[in-house]
């Protein structure tokens, strides 16, 4: 067991913040940025199936495509690491018969054997009453990603930024995430933060724990 | 800094998995479980609006009510706590101005001072082109709380078990939450992972980088 202390967690947690400024000169470096592209790879999402695509931007021509698409803020261009969390639109059989592979060959075993489980599957996503929100339902899996990252860069000591305030429609055109069955939900930058920002010493807010915590 | 190694974080998140089986005599201590807690306050949302409400429940009554509404799952009886993420049907400016109240609160300030921030999200997601879709707004948000806890109890050498297979209207109405304009999006249950759980000793399914890792 690899386990970390409660205070350990909790002093990183209180130390991340939505950074507004990042240094543009520091750069993550590639051992830490495996980490976090693993760290990704591993969010667990419903069923296993990963209904998305991480989109990582380190490109600066590419940045300034997307800047103006990003309400020009500046996070885009001077952060480290650009990621778009790009979801499925809807889900196919495709998608479905894809993890099956994937499950049968990692574990060893047999797509037949699965069968209950594709179909059941197929019938919540594919051809069930939650195939007419099957895009909504895979965004929801991309901000599990999304929070699973964040608290993995947190406690490597790297900043980040999630990012709502974009251009989902321009965003999908300039990545060409349609022909993919791929739409644009949310977006994070990641980085440094600047010894600039002045948001960094600002006290987090937080409800007061009654106000959130309900006992039933 | 608390930071930790890379390697650390990838070893307990493969360490984690989605529990089938919980140890029904194990709970997790008071000390372990106020970590969690904070974390899960601590989750960043958009705006900082903290749309959400963790209904905690360990009574047992409670959960056997639960428990026909989540498709007879035993991890609803036999986890340590069961946590159901319930967000906000609607933004109202009431919530606004109780997060705007907190912020001039807890860095001091005046309310006043905040109106500019106030009113852009007022004009989003209470009269703006995103306020008819605000309860998925705030049901994304409590996703990325969902994934900072199921990271955060990882971390801490926890189980969890994330869960969409319940019946939100029949919870809604067991935890009375439409009077509290809340409603449930997504459950997980914690604790601590039965010796006879045979999904512990499973490879964990993940598609290659390539297939979810795009560089643009």
């Amino acid at each position: 067991m690899n386990t970390i202390k409660g205070e350990q967690l909790l002093a990183q947690l209180n130390w991340r913040y939505a950074t507004k400024k990042f240094d543009p000169a520091r750069k993550i470096s590639p051992e830490d940025w495996a980490v976090l592209e693993e760290a990704l790879i591993l969010s667990p999402s419903s069923y296993g199936l990963q209904p998305w695509t991480f989109v990582v931007i380190t490109d600066r021509e590419m940045r300034e495509k997307l800047f103006p698409s990003t309400w020009n803020q500046r996070q885009v261009l001077d952060c480290s690491h650009f990621v778009v969390f790009a979801a499925r639109t809807k889900i196919t059989d495709e998608d479905i018969d894809r993890h099956v592979a994937r499950t049968a060959e990692v574990r060893g075993g047999t797509v037949e054997a699965l069968k209950r489980f594709r179909d059941s599957v197929a019938g919540d996503l594919v051809t069930g009453t939650r195939a007419a929100e099957a895009h909504e339902w895979a965004a929801r899996q991309a901000y599990i990603a999304l929070g699973n990252f964040m608290t993995s860069a947190a406690l490597l000591g790297i900043d980040t930024c999630p990012m709502e305030g974009f251009k989902p429609d321009e965003y999908d055109q300039i990545l060409e995430l349609p022909g993919k069955r791929l739409a644009s939900v949310v977006c994070c930058a990641v980085g440094y933060r600047s010894a600039e920002d002045k948001s960094a010493g600002q006290k987090k807010v937080r409800f007061a724990r009654a106000d959130v915590i309900h006992i039933a």
